[in-house]
């Protein structure tokens, strides 16, 4: 099981989170020893940072705490391993293009028997490390490819979520399904199940928090994000809750679209 | 236009070359003020670091320079904007994935008429930015396709040069067409013509340095690269001799196919 955090925002807005703070409040520290990586959209593309080493010996990480790039929408990923080699190739998040943009993908859960699994096959994308998160990627990005090679224009709000949702249903009968996925317009987070701190499986499998910040001076420094001076909505959506403030759960197979740091919608499963 | 380097070794090596004393030796510093990239292959992923900034104000630079991941392939690229706007997108070196191995792509010159050349022509990749050169590569993918698709091994080099070979061909009649391709296997290297120290447009378009390293207790600092202690062959390119030592120029359209620090194949035009 890993840890996911998305950002989402009104104006491009520092993500400085940390990743350590993000593990330590998965009341699991230490335990995800195997990787991380962040992706952060600059208009259609991304700015990747991966490594297959812990984020808290990581000098990256420090880095990108202290001067990552100011963005829109961004999506962080802590691994431990269960699948697959600790290799950069099994570190999410994914990225590659589709149309002309970079779509992103990350996944908490375990997908047993994803390869055997008929209609989430893929063709055209292939993977380039061994797990079934990026397999699924591939999958994803298989039953998306008509729709976007369809017309030069961006595809409807509801047609991509009609192809989210039903992959999502598909993959929660695999097992446990947390995922987040971006196409550099919208921000897809799907919330199923995972490992409590009690040691169950069980739902919510992410928390969403919404936050406006009033016109100020100076920067508001809140957990996570820095926000620029001046009017802004922020919207986290991660594994666990970071802050005391009151982090919505998802509830199972809950789908959730975001964009500009505002819920588009929100569809029970 | 840019400057290109590329470094292959038998054996991981840190890769410590400058990006400013690259572009220090090309004789127009301050000029390439728009963004500068490397790639470090790891098996068939690439870490890549990219930034539309200046090269010599970049924090991340000097991150890659002091701690950059170690690596047998690496790919750098800075630019000097001279077709599209500065963005993320438009900095080289490009990465995309096919057969389920990352491909990494970063070219100099000038490509023009490319969007109406119609062997030159996409249909499954497609630019994320307004580069002439990210055209160049969907192109040189869509070409290669077909190649690592009909088979699950590896293709032969004789396949893949003879296309890389004809791309290189039918870059050259647009415009001056240096540029480094690699699959995760074997690093293509074409020198074509570039704007020399005088002003004018000639040969050569990129030099290559080959060196082999005896036995040592102690590592061997060498301009660009820290070699490892013990035997070592190291093979750099460039767009100008980065050292004193003797850099063979590339004849005009020569194209060199290099793995492990060695130079496998060299084809005159």
């Amino acid at each position: 099981m890993c840890e996911l955090l998305a950002m989402s925002s009104r104006r491009p807005t520092r993500l400085t989170f940390s990743l350590e703070t993000l593990a330590a409040h998965s009341g699991r520290t230490g335990r995800y020893r195997d990787g991380w990586g962040a992706a952060f959209y600059q208009d259609n593309d991304v700015a990747l940072f991966r490594e297959p080493t812990a984020a808290g010996d990581s000098a990256l990480v420090r880095f990108v705490e202290a001067q990552g790039p100011g963005t829109t929408l961004a999506i962080s990923h802590i691994r431990r391993a269960t699948r697959g080699a600790v290799t950069l190739s099994n570190t999410q998040p994914f990225a590659r293009e589709l149309a002309g943009r970079m779509h992103v993908f990350a996944h908490n859960g375990d997908l047993s028997g994803i390869e055997r699994t008929g209609n989430l096959a893929f063709d055209h994308y292939r993977p380039v490390g061994t797990t079934d998160s990026e397999h699924a990627f591939c999958a994803l990005l298989e039953r998306m490819r008509g729709l976007w090679d369809s017309t030069s224009r961006l595809p409807s709000l509801d047609e991509r979520l009609s192809i989210v949702s039903q992959f999502a249903a598909d993959l929660r009968k695999l097992g446990p399904s947390n995922f987040l996925y971006a196409d550099g317009d919208t921000l897809f987070a799907h919330g199923h199940r995972r490992i409590q701190a009690a040691g169950d499986i069980a739902p919510p499998g992410l928390f969403l928090l919404s936050r406006r910040c009033a016109d100020a001076d100076e920067p508001v420094h809140a957990v996570g994000v820095t926000v620029a001076a001046g009017f802004q909505e922020v919207l986290l959506i991660a594994s666990v809750p970071l802050t005391d403030e009151n982090w919505r759960p998802f509830a199972e197979g809950e789908l959730v679209a975001v964009s500009a740091g505002q819920v588009l919608t929100a569809e029970l499963a």
